[in-house]
């Protein structure tokens, strides 16, 4: 599958190295042209990866990733291109994380919204999925990092995009996706960062998740 | 040991109930003495239960439970008395949900802050413990309710009474709480609420909980 990955850092890296090593083509897009990030990453995956600006990553791809930090995203993907994203999966793993007061973060969007909200509503023909969000990249596409099975999490308005999402997500050996709804509900799955990141203090490590027990 | 459980509702018939059946001295607190529901949940708890106002259940319990809806909490913890509460652990059981917009409720807390260190600043006396909001009352001393191990929270500013509130847990037979340090914590575990609600509407039960793979 042709895949776009938005983002240079280390969550772009991470997402897009393992779509890559699952065969898929990665174009990464940067803000500009010959981002060095970018243009190492490419080199360093071989074969059909490649790198561009947000919009060749955008326009390449089939289904999207959002793997910009969350303040930088929606500047992001407004260069990435309304139209370059029209009618294709936006997967969302960003996080509303608002550094500015210093540790821990709060989120910067307020009370009964979330960054997948916001990103919905400036790109209405985008078929926006929040997933991945909460874990740790390292862990996004290797669930045997975690010692045990535990759960992830899609939700969006669009079923179709919803499915299409978790068959990727279980194609990397996630067992348990959990559907949770339309898009309001990244509420709640952008929230669960602030437990996240209080369990990774408790913790001392990142590679931890959760599992539903039902 | 003397318990003072504040709140009428479910959640505190609940808490009150499950104490009382493993034996301690249980005093449910209400806005008013005489309280029909606190009354009828005496007598039918028997021995050693009885009820008054929320002043009488805060004086009478050696540790305090609060157990009364998110938005009237630090009005009845006013009613209970700073003296009464001082140098005693208070657990808040309590979540911050404002369903005056409709479903599904927001946080009426702001980014940054939490119920619990509200009451921890109202009250700078009390050792305000957060636990038990992130599951449902059948579950809160039922931990059978859920098929297999799962995780409990604890935080606040006092790490005696955090020590002792997790001591009460595992007498229950609550194997795992993890320890998420001062009361900012809270942020997280009041925070994920807006998860634990979707999370009910997509398994369509209460009875769940999360375990933390690591």
């Amino acid at each position: 599958m042709k895949i776009g990955v938005l983002g240079t850092g280390i969550v772009g890296q991470t997402v897009a190295g393992a779509l890559a090593s699952k065969g898929h083509e990665v174009r990464m897009g940067a803000r500009e042209a010959g981002n060095e990030k970018a243009a190492a990453w490419a080199k360093k995956a071989g074969g059909k990866a490649s790198h561009g600006t947000f919009a060749d990553a955008a326009s390449f791809g089939e289904i999207v990733f959002n793997c910009t930090s969350g303040e930088a995203s929606l500047k992001a993907l407004a260069a990435a291109g309304a139209g370059n994203l029209a009618g294709k999966v936006l997967v969302d793993v960003a996080n509303p994380l608002d550094f500015s007061k210093g540790m821990p973060p709060t989120l910067f969007t307020p009370q009964g919204d979330s960054l997948a909200e916001q990103i919905q509503k400036a790109f209405p023909k985008a078929r926006v999925v929040k997933a991945l969000n909460t874990i740790n990249a390292n862990v996004m596409f290797h669930p045997e990092k975690v010692p045990g099975e535990s759960d992830l999490f899609v939700c969006g308005n669009d079923a179709d995009a919803r499915r299409s999402v978790t068959d990727l997500l279980q194609s990397f050996g996630w067992k348990s996706v959990i559907d949770l709804g339309d898009v309001t509900a990244a509420r709640g799955l952008e929230a669960y960062l602030l437990l996240w990141l209080r369990l990774w203090g408790a913790l001392g490590k990142p590679e931890f998740n959760v599992r539903v027990v039902r």
